[in-house]
Order: C-alpha cells, then structure tokens, then sequence
C-alpha cells in the first residue's frame, strides 16, 4: 500500500481549512517568536564564549524545538510560498551547518559543553535531536528543493552508523528517546539509501536487549519506561514515557511495512488494542500520569490529574495512520480520528498562539488552591494556555501536525483507493483527482468524487456510526465499505449526538456519561453554565439543541440536565433532595479553557 | 450543666461493651507491648548513655505515647482492677519522676538532648506532651488515688507558669499543637486550683496574637496550620492540621463553659456549623488532605486520598459532646454520633490490636501500584491496619476514647436529665440511677429507666431519625425531645436504612449515594461482592435485607443492584451497554478491610 502524501492535498475551508489557516497565519509565527525569545535559536550557534557573556546555556535537546519548528513552517510552504519563513529557516540552517563538526556530530549542548560526553547517556536526547532534524530536512528538501540542511543530517546519520554500529564505541545501544527510528525511515524514502533503513532496524531489533544501558538514565526510571523491558516484537502492551513510546510503536509500523516484518506488524496491533482498549482517555489522551508522564495499568484514567500531553495524543493519531497504510481496518481510522478531535488540537488555543503541554478532562478550580494551611501544594495541570513550557516540545508540535493532516486522507493499492478520513479537500497525485465535499464533522454527509483508475473505492465506516447510508451498493470488511469504483459517491454517517459511557473498569466513570457528536468529544464549561458544573447530571432522553458555533467552527449542543438543589445540609437521605430541570450546554472539549479560566468536565452524572 | 462521668455508668454488652471488652482484653496489651518494643517506654528513664550505647535516640512526642497509654489503661480500670496494668503504670511513673528536674521540666527528649533548647521551638511538642501527662495523671489518680503522676505534673505545670507567663522567657507565647489547654481545665476541676484554669487560658487568649511565633515552626506552615491566622474568638472555620484544631476547640469549649464565656461558645458553634456543613466526611473523618494533616476547603472530601486520622475523628467527637455539655443541640450529638460510629472506630481493628491512622472512603487497590515504568509512586493510604506507627498517637488515643465513652451519655442541670446518646447500660449518680435498654445502632428502640429527683428529661431525637415515637409526649426543642420525668420511657427512633447523598459541592460524589443505618456508614466490600464493586450502582427503591452479624457487632445490609456489563469496549454508546442485576452486599464501614486486603468503597452510582 501506498500513502498519498499531505502535500497532494488542498484541504479547503471548514474546520482543518481554518486550522490551518490559523497555523499559518499565527502559530508559525508564535512559536518562532517564542523560542527565538528563549535564545533556542541562537543556542545553534554553539558560541560558548556568547553563552558565558550572557549567562546562558542550551538545553540538551533545544535542537529538537528548532527542527521541529523548521519542519512545520516547511509543510505550510508546501501550500503557499513564503519568503519570510524561508529566510528564517535558511538563517537557522546556516548557524547549525556552521557548527556541525567534523566528525558530522551536531547538538547544540554537546558541541560545547560536556563534549567528552558525547553518546554516552542514554537519556541526553542526542539521537532524538538528530531524528527531528532529519524529519525537517526531508521536509524542507521536499518543500523547497533546499538541501542544506539534508546534507548536515545524512554526514551526522553517517557519523551516528560508525559510532554506533561500525566502532560500536557508544556508550549505549538504542535512544532513551525514540525518534530517530522513525525519522530514518523517512530519510529512507526520500534518498532510497538502504543503510538509514538498516540503522533504523539496529535500534529497533536491539531495544529490550540491553539491559545494562539503563544504568545510564536517571534512576527513578525502571526498563519499562523506555520501553526497554522486552524485546519489541514482544511486547504487548502500551509502557513507559507515553511519547517515546509512540514514537517507537511509528517506527516499528514504519518497518513493518517497509520490510513486511508480519511479527512487528502483529506486536503494534497487539499494543494499539491495549491502547484502545484499555489506555486511552475518551478524548485520545495516553498516558494517565505526570510520573514519568507515562502509561500506567489498564483502565487507570482519572481525569482531573489526567497528564495526556498533547505530544502524545498527537503520535498516537500519527501511529495509527502508519497502521492504516499497512492494511486498512477501521479501528486504526477510528483511534486516530478519535485522537485528531481532541486530545491533539486541545492543546492550542482557538487563537493559535497558546498552548496547552497537559490535557485533563476535568478543571475544578476550587481543588487547585485548596491547602492554605501549609505552601505545599498537590500537583494539577495548568488552566490556561501559555505561550511557551520550558520544556517546550508541544507548539511546534501541533504545528507540523497540523500542516501535514492531509496525510491522513489516503491510501492507495494496485487496484483500489482507501478513504480513512473526512476532510472537505481536493487531492491530485498521479494524474488521479480525489474530491471530498462535506463539512464533516459537522455534519455526516460526504459527496466522494474520484477520477482515477482505481477497482475498488473503500471508505472506513466511523466506529461511532451507527447507520450508514451510501448512494450504491457496497461490502463491508474490517471497517470499511468497499465500493466498485465510480465517480460520485455519496456517504452518509448519519451523524447525530450521542452519549457514551466507559467500560465498568474504569472506575472514576461510574454513572457517568459523556457526550460526542461523531468523533468529537464535548465538554461543560462553566462559563457557559452559570452553575456549579459539578452538581449537574444529564438525561440521556434528552432532545438535541445543535447550533452551529463561528468561534469553536463545530456545534455547541445544548441538553436536558438537572442541577441538585443544595438544601444547606452536607448529607441528606436520597428523598429529601431536590433536582430542578436546566439546560446545560456543551461545547467541543478541544475548545475548553479558550474564554478565561473556568471548570470544566467531561464525564457528567446520568439521572 | 454538670456532666455525668464515665465512670458512673457501666456499658453492658451490645455494640460498645464488645468494643470494650475486646479494649480491655487485647487493645491494651497490643499498644503496651509495641510501645515497649519500640523503647517508647524506655525512653522515660532519659538515660543518654544507654541511648548512645545501644544507637537510639527518643522522640520528641514519646511522652505523649506513654501517657495516653497510661490513661487509656487508668480508664479500664474504673469498672475492673487489673494488678498487672497497675504496676506497669506504677513502672512508667517511677521512670519519669526520677527523671524530672529540679525545676519541674519533664521531656524524655529535652530532658537529654538538645538540654539548651526547652521551649524554644513551638512545633516541639513539649507542651503537647505535658497536657498528656496532665491527662494521664488526673486519669490515674482518679482511678487509684495515687498521686505521683499528679505530683510530676503540678511541678512541672507551675514551672511552665513560671516560664511562660511569669518571667516570659520561653521563646514562644501558644503551643505549636494543641492539647495541654484542655488538660489543664482537666487539672482545673480535679484540683480547684484557679492557676491551672489561668495558664489555659492565657495559652487560648495569646493564639493568633502573636504572628512571631510562627518562625519556629517548619517552613511548609502557615500560621492558618497552627490555627494561628485569627485570635481564636474571630476564628469562624476549621482550619489547618485537623487534630490540633480539634484539640484547640476542646479547650475553647472547655473554657466557655467553666468562664461562662460566651463569644468562646460563639466561635465553637460557628466553627462546629463549618465542619459538619462542609468540611466532614459521612463518616465523621476530618482533614482532607495529607498535606499537613489539614482541613481544606469547603467540600473539598475526595474519597481515596481521604486522610482523615482516628485522631481527628475521635477529638471531633470529643469537641461535641464538650459543646453539648454546655448547650442541648442536636447537631452536637448528632455529628459526635456521626464519628463515633464510623471514622473513630475504624481506627481500630475488629480483633482490637491493628491500627489505621488514615481513614478512606474509597480503596482501589489497582490505583495503589500504578506506575511500573518509575520508581516513584503516588501516595496513597495504607489498605491494611498495622500494629503500630512511626507516629503511633491513633492507637492509644482509641484505647482511652472507647474505655471512657460513658462520657457522652448524660449532663444535667438543676432539674433536667439531658440524654445525648443511647448505649445499653446502667448509671449510678449522687443516688440516681439510669438504665437504658437497647440495641442501638442495630435497633431504634430504647427503654430508659430513670431513678432521681429530675424534673425533665430530654433526650436528643437524632438528625436522621425521620419518625419519632415514644411512650409519653414531649415538646421538641433544638433537636431534644423534653418529657415529663417518669420513671419508665419507651423511645423509638425507627431506625432504618436509608440512603444518602452529598451537597453538590461534594464533586466526587455527584450522582452516588452512601448506605446509612442510622448513624452507621455502610460500605461495600470486594471480598462480600465478588466483582469489580466499581462497576456495580444501587437501586435506591430497594427492599433491605437486613442481617445480623456476630463479626461485626452490627447487621449486614443487602440491597438490589446492577453491575454493568463489559462489552470488550473502553467506550460504548449508553444504549449498547447492558447492566445485570445484582444483590449488593454491605457491611458497617468501621468494620473495613478486617479481612484480608480488599477493594472498598463508600460511595456508589445511582441507578
């Protein structure tokens, strides 16, 4: 199977048209900004005399922010030349390329502090840099033509395969951050050059064979964390940094499907269930806990503390797009769509200049300064959106995941076109044109028009949906509906509002609903709600008062509900309680937290 | 109003006389013999050489272990002589006199280390410790007539006048943890000496007048932890660590009743409304928070965290019935009544020698070992009761609460017997005599029998009893139902189960529902319900299935319910999800996790 790449695409108005219009019009720009404020940019100078004058010093994996800049202002090229943004890129490409040292090494920490140190911690983000660095050089090349920064990253790659496997001289085997797995893969494509395929095989194959790395991460971490504790193709399981371990479940699908490795294909089904299954917040958020900011067990996913960063939820998508290329089953689809609505785009603001690193499903603010007597304090997300975390790996983020959403559209074999995601768009690749006209999620209706050579047209059918209409007949098979080829046609998702509940395990749920419209999960916000949010419940017979919203581009739905009537007692027998009727309104939980700080729920009491 | 000691009255049998035949019989051996073990005892004879030698050191606080043991045991033997406990306490007093300075000072830590630093540190506890000793001493002495203990603290109470009030040169004005102000209106009453009522409340007047204080406490406080924020007078919620302000508002009481201090009382009862309105468990627990061992914010009471120490617990108990002693309000024995059958007793395991020291409402033993990927942990309570603490003040503070729980029966003034709680037992008072028969809490009925010259009786209808019925009329009057004195009354409080919920403020408990019987909490158990009991909800139009049960001294409760079916999805639309009945069975929450290590919870769904 082939993907047809993001830049084929047009995606046109209506909700991803919008976020990308405000990704390019404002998120580029804040985050350059941002980080520029924060000398992120100057640390690729490596001028360690500048640093003392001024009494600063680069962060261990700074590069990364800067690549990850590059590569996202590089996708929106793509659509629209900008000149200002090339520049930008270009001057910081000339800094690193200036300071790259002989050997082909670049970071801009350990080419100036710690440089006998080089390779030999686990946990310093070395090779994670270089990933990011490589994603943005491919992406520029592919943008621009420019190969600048292609040539600094193939000599570096070329330095990482003597160190690593030619000398074996490194003081570990495999990242402590995965990254440059993935990444190597994409160099692949690009070049055909087998050995960045190879290099990133030698990292998969040896991860959970080196026990005695470990020794060089910091010491609360256990094998488990890096995903270092079995073998990959054993696993099965979501572990550790929920991060990391995306980014590794990425590139074991890459390889999968690049080398037909039936046994890494087989270990990431297995982990994207325990995910689906067991790991994973409504909103597509993983990784329940600030420690470690990691997985934890099965069905551990309380909301208020819920860590979910944005990163996360953003590769989670991105992995199961990898495993829709690979054979197109419509839970891969529904995860990364259920992901791609929430618990990614949460995490910046409708404006598209804050950001959110965490994205919790409940904010009671009332618990956030609820210890007077002591100035210790119980930790809890933030509330509103900030420009830039210290630790600032989530902006740019959303900005290349934004720009490239395209990717997830389509795949495409010998005889058949695969349609895993609704998007109003237009697609050339290949002398075939592909339309989609909808305003999907708004609403269910999709007119498909392909010209093209295709047998078979297949269209996952939403998880979610549970009446599909389609203008001609069709086969449905592991999700998707298969059409005879044909140049119109029209999909009906029937979408409606709907209340979902979570499997008994998950305890913090109980007698609880939340509401959904298609993929898009809906939160209660107080500032719409001029009540205690908390002490409302919804009858799930309600009517659906669906309104079209300018400000969140999807409906605010409005409900039938309760509010329990305090009666001035703390306790009260179950009769002597009085619920009067209200409406409450909800809004797209991606939405929340964009007009002041309010609370906010997802899970409501059912009455 | 006078107060009708414990000591008057004989418990037979039932609820409370098992509980303290079993204190008698194991609890006070259980709490000797670990003391001794941990050199607790040993410590008394403030012996440097013997600590260096053998590698230990006291604790600041051991006096107070020591001391409420001794008043614990003192308590038991009101109603039986007990040699062997008598010459252990015989044993300690020598210690500890032949230790005491000259110049009446007593620390079995201060004594021998850091000699320079007496009084000069407010969070050292050195006058939390006298107030036991103080207590401990009138116990004693009270139960056998001797007065060495008593000797040991006249002395060393007239040394502290000296220091603290006389020549002011204790580097501290109010004890950092309350305690030695009720003890000395203990001392007041035993002795008639006006001094001792004085120093209490030149201790009381001198709180939250002195912010310098506060230097000496740890850095993580406030001056809102030591209750030290306001002058006690305009102090209008329950603040800080929650066993000191209990012990601050036991001596506010105190004093408002032995000064006829009004604006005492005032600020008692506006506190005490704060507390039972919105800061207490349905269990009576108190302190929300592990930080600091504190009170909150208002309806801040989550169920897992929940720390709420048997400490806390029993002095709130302890608060109200001071507070009924100097007015009859319900609500004072309601919400005494509220901790001593739940949160208090729950400190103390069925066969009377392990110990909590934290009391939740919900154990979710999955949430306990969560993080496989670090080695850092979430904190969490204990989920099993242990026999004794590195902190170890719960256990004998259980000892001396349950040997002197006769104190909440009775007060009278010139022509009322005032009833406040209702025990099977016979009193014995200035020629009167009192009996009452009953059941309570397993049965509503109580047959009171009274001997004396009174002209009223009044007897408390508690809060949740929604149908009164008795054998002669009354004229109801803040909660006490006042009847002509007669001989004989039938009462019935019809005690059923009845479910209960939570203001809306309660967040967590939105849309569930507590157990009650009377003032008994219900939980629900793992090993009574064999099932995930967080998927299980209650029918609350349930008939009852009430049992009596010998383990627990109380009935077990069944009652209809639903447990919701896994369908193999995290997430399902709330119509595709089936729930299969299911009889639910709970058991008295003080009786929890007395059988192996188990799920349980308090609250639970509605449906």
């Amino acid at each position: 199977m082939k993907q047809i790449p993001f830049y084929n695409t047009r995606i046109e108005g209506c909700f991803w048209g919008d976020k990308q219009r405000v990704s390019r019009e404002v998120t580029v720009d804040a985050v350059y900004d941002r980080f520029k404020e924060t000398k992120r940019f100057e640390a690729m100078k490596c001028d360690k005399e500048q640093y003392e004058r001024e009494g600063w010093r680069p962060h261990i994996f700074w590069d990364s922010d800067a690549a990850k800049w590059i590569e996202g202002a590089a996708y929106t090229l793509e659509y629209e030349k900008n000149k200002r943004f090339e520049d930008k890129i270009d001057e910081l490409v000339d800094l690193m390329c200036n300071s790259q040292l002989e050997s082909g090494y670049y970071n801009a920490y350990f080419n100036v502090y710690d440089t006998e140190n080089k390779f030999t911690t686990r946990d310093c983000h070395e090779l994670y840099c270089l990933g990011h660095l490589i994603e943005a050089a491919v992406a520029y090349y592919h943008a621009t033509g420019k190969d600048k920064l292609l040539g600094l990253v193939e000599r570096y790659v070329d330095y990482v395969i003597k160190v690593f496997v030619e000398e074996k001289t490194a003081k570990f085997m495999t990242p402590g951050h995965e990254e440059i797995e993935l990444a190597l893969v994409k160099l692949y494509r690009l070049t055909g050059k087998q050995k960045y395929l190879d290099l990133s095989k030698f990292f998969i194959d040896n991860r959970g064979n080196n026990e005695l790395d470990i020794a060089g991460l910091r010491d609360w971490m256990t094998n488990r964390y890096a995903q270092d504790h079995l073998p990959v193709r054993e696993q099965t399981t979501a572990e550790g940094h929920s991060v990391r371990a995306m980014y590794l479940y990425m590139a074991m699908a890459d390889l999968a499907l690049e080398c037909g490795d039936e046994s890494l294909f087989k270990a990431c089904d297995t982990i994207l269930h325990n995910v689906a299954e067991k790991r994973m917040y409504i909103t597509g958020g993983i990784g329940s806990s600030c420690i470690g900011e990691a997985f934890t067990v099965d069905y551990d996913l309380k909301n208020e503390p819920a860590y979910t960063e944005t990163c996360a939820t953003l590769a989670l998508s991105l992995f199961c797009q990898r495993m829709s290329k690979i054979k197109p089953i419509g839970l891969y689809g529904d995860i990364a769509e259920q992901a791609m609505y929430n618990g990614s785009i949460s995490g910046v603001s409708i404006k598209g200049d804050e950001f959110f690193y965490e994205n919790p499903l409940t904010i009671d603010l009332a618990d956030h300064d609820k210890n007077p007597a002591t100035k210790q304090k119980e930790r809890y997300p933030i509330t509103q959106r900030v420009k830039i975390f210290g630790c600032s790996c989530c902006p740019p983020n959303i900005l290349r995941y934004i720009n490239s959403i395209g990717d997830f559209l389509y795949t495409e074999d010998e005889d058949t076109l695969y349609v895993h995601h609704y998007i109003n768009s237009s697609t050339e690749f290949e002398g075939k044109k592909i339309r989609q006209n909808t305003y999907y999620p708004s609403c269910g209706k999709v007119k498909l028009t392909v010209k093209g050579d295709y047998k078979k047209i297949a269209v996952r059918v939403p998880g979610w949906c549970e009446k599909f209409d389609a203008s001609a007949s069709y086969i449905i098979k592991d999700g998707y509906a298969y059409f005879d080829a044909a140049e119109v046609i029209d999909l009906d998702f029937n979408m409606a509002p709907r209340f979902v509940v979570s499997a008994p395990g998950v305890h913090e749920n109980a007698g609880k609903t939340a509401l959904m419209l298609g993929p898009v999960v809906y939160c209660v916000e107080k500032v719409d709600n001029d009540c205690d949010i908390f002490g409302l419940s919804v009858n799930t017979d309600t009517v659906f008062d669906v309104q079209p919203d300018n400000y969140f581009s999807l409906p605010t739905i409005t409900v039938d509900g309760y509010a329990k009537v305090h009666n001035g007692q703390l306790y009260s027998n179950v009769n002597a309680v009085k619920y009067e009727a209200r409406k409450i309104k909800f809004i797209p939980y991606y939405g929340m937290e964009n007009r002041g700080e309010t609370d906010m729920l997802v899970w409501i009491p059912i009455k």
